[in-house]
């Protein structure tokens, strides 16, 4: 065999369950190859020629992290909003000093493609500073085609400023524009018959998404805007029952979703339907802690359903300013109590499987990806038991 | 006026209350000018003459930020014991597999003084470049003379390796070493007898600390550990009230206590002893939310009683593996309400005074240590809202 390059004395979690290896893949002396950005060994050292050798010193190897739902490139922050609120100020006070998803709506719309990706950029940089090779964004802020646009040409301009995988999703479907008030179908009729296709026609999206929710969207609503993807071949995702039981699982399931985020009010009913499509459950800790949720998504059922867990940082302004995956994990851990290898799954396979790229990255199989994290720890569970800590030494994306 | 270096263009959050700049003491358009180490000047702009100008192009500036609460020295770490748990392992097999505080007491024994250094420092370096100047070091996982004597010679040493200052605790009172197994009273009288008098002789301990709990010291134990403390001229701190009511709270106050720290079941009468004492309350929201613990602090009656409140990591193996000052005022406004103007005096001026340190550092204020952190950022409540950024720009230590 030959290669480009070799990582040899590595501890590999390969996250390819295995006899030996455990759920996490484990290979104690292992060695990974690459050629042309792709992986040719990921497994026991053994021979193999190579331009250049890099001696991992028995560091750990996992996937380069995966951040499956993210509100990354958005405008401003919600930082004085949130101050008000820590001081007592009534919901009234805070609407009347311009806070909500409106004034991330206005800053965002005023930002332009150009401020939007200059925003970001610094929230993609702490990502990609914990590993992170691939992530998620989605639109959902501008709330009008051009803005949409200009989130979406925002999104995959931080794929060319960042050496950095980025997969789009347009949530048109997240909150009603000031535009369209009181008219929620006339808006949904203008998302599926105008934005989508427009959007579709430049490729700009990876997938679509909603926002399924008493203060969101109808699943009648949602059903149109899926309906519409479909019709342009675009995968659906869906932002369900986070705050009450809109049965937006099993309506995304119904169009064999690739994920149904949030899941805190998830029946049985919905994980039943969730497993049989293979749609993901993407879980946001982040966002379960920053606004004091209290009732826990139904860990032990999905685990019991075999539904696939993901975990995303859910990075936005409003109720998740999170830019750590490691922290996410922790929370995912600490919260819900998901297992040291159900966490670090949950942002390499499982987040994978989460965008439909299960076959291109999220483990360390030939054949993927060359996108790597190389870590100072002494086992993979460091990874989820610290808070604040960064212990990554390097980082590869295809290879380099 | 006559400066070595001045920092010009500067929003400054100066900590001093005031009319015009609020509980921050801010200062739009600020300059601080620093001579021999100290803040000469910290307030608006005026001419300087000074060797070296810095522009600090409006960014914002505070105190450096102080840890007041750590067990940053330690031996090993408890990510399996973590994973264990997580995976359902029992009370017996964690114990089995070695966990629990007599592993760390293990691995801080066998660490050596060099060993111990090196395996915090790392650790040390997280919680720097968010901006720490100071922080507190506690003994307390040797629990014999000789191994204290090696955490506070490494707790010494790292004030040494690292542009940092450095506050020691003698916190032999942690728990009962297996040497005087069933003889509590014993080992007090050995801490009081033999240790406290030996660390005193060698100035490695600025302050004596203990753990009065059920599962840790009695009143009466630790009254007698704050005696031989005061015989020697050391203040003294505790943690009190986290699991149960001990009244340990009171009875730190009745000894002036520089802090009572946890707080979690603190009662009325322990606030009333508090604030008569001048002792801080000192709030570990990362061991609140690492362990589950669902009971808070009194914050509102601390407030009401005019307690000052400060708030550190706790950064301990078992209950608080954290290394981020800005997630644990995250956590102490998320999870315990306190407000962003609190969370900022919390790791600047009330942790100051939680060290007795409240006439050198802390605030912005001429006279005091030049500590300064430079940050990135809009408004200071950023620094309380983001959870896993770091904003800092840079950091100053006496001036440099
Ligand atoms: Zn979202
Ligand atoms: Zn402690």
């Amino acid at each position: 065999m030959q290669a480009d390059r070799v990582w040899t004395n590595a501890r590999l979690a390969t996250m390819v369950a295995s006899e030996a290896g455990g759920a996490l893949g484990v290979v104690e002396t292992g060695m990974i190859a690459c050629r042309d950005g792709r992986i040719v060994h990921a497994g026991p050292a053994m021979a193999i020629e190579a331009a250049e050798a890099i001696d991992c010193a028995g560091r750990w190897v996992t996937p380069g992290l995966i951040d499956c739902h993210t509100h990354l490139v958005h405008g401003g922050d919600r930082a004085h909003e949130f101050e008000l609120r820590l001081a007592g100020a009534s919901y009234e006070e805070i609407a009347r000093s311009g806070g909500g998803i409106v004034s991330t709506m206005a800053a965002t719309r005023a930002a332009g493609r150009d401020g939007l990706v200059a925003q970001a950029l610094p929230r993609l940089d702490a990502l990609i500073a914990e590993g992170l090779t691939t992530i998620e964004i989605k639109s959902g802020y501008g709330l009008s085609l051009d803005a949409e646009l200009d989130m979406l040409h925002a999104a995959r301009a931080l794929g060319r400023e960042r050496d950095v995988r980025v997969v789009t999703s347009f949530l048109g479907a997240h909150a009603l524009p000031p535009e369209f008030a009181g008219d929620a179908d006339g808006y949904i009729d203008h998302i599926a018959d105008e934005m989508i296709p427009a959007i579709a026609a430049q490729g700009l999206a990876d997938a679509v998404d909603g926002f399924c929710e008493t203060i969101g969207f109808t699943p009648a609503q949602i059903g149109r805007v899926f309906e519409a993807a479909r019709d342009h071949d675009l995968p659906v995702k869906l932002h369900a029952e986070q705050l009450s039981n809109s049965h937006g699982a099993a309506l995304a399931a119904e169009y064999g979703a690739l994920s149904a985020d949030h899941l805190e009010h998830l029946d049985e009913a919905g994980i039943t339907a969730m497993a049989r499509a293979g749609t993901v459950a993407v879980l946001l800790p982040g966002a379960y802690y920053f606004t004091r949720e209290t009732r826990l998504p139904p860990i032990a059922a999905l685990r019991a359903a075999g539904v696939p867990m993901a975990i995303a940082t859910d990075c936005n302004p409003g109720t998740s300013p999170m830019t750590s995956l490691l922290l996410a994990m922790n929370m995912a851990a600490t919260l819900f109590r998901l297992t040291v290898d159900e966490c670090l799954a949950g942002v390499t396979r499982e987040a994978a499987r989460a965008l439909g790229l299960q076959a291109e990255i999220g483990t360390l199989e030939p054949g993927k990806s060359c996108d790597l994290a190389i870590w100072d720890i002494g086992r993979p569970a460091e990874l989820v038991y610290r808070m604040g800590a960064n212990p990554l030494h390097d980082r590869v994306r295809k290879g380099e």
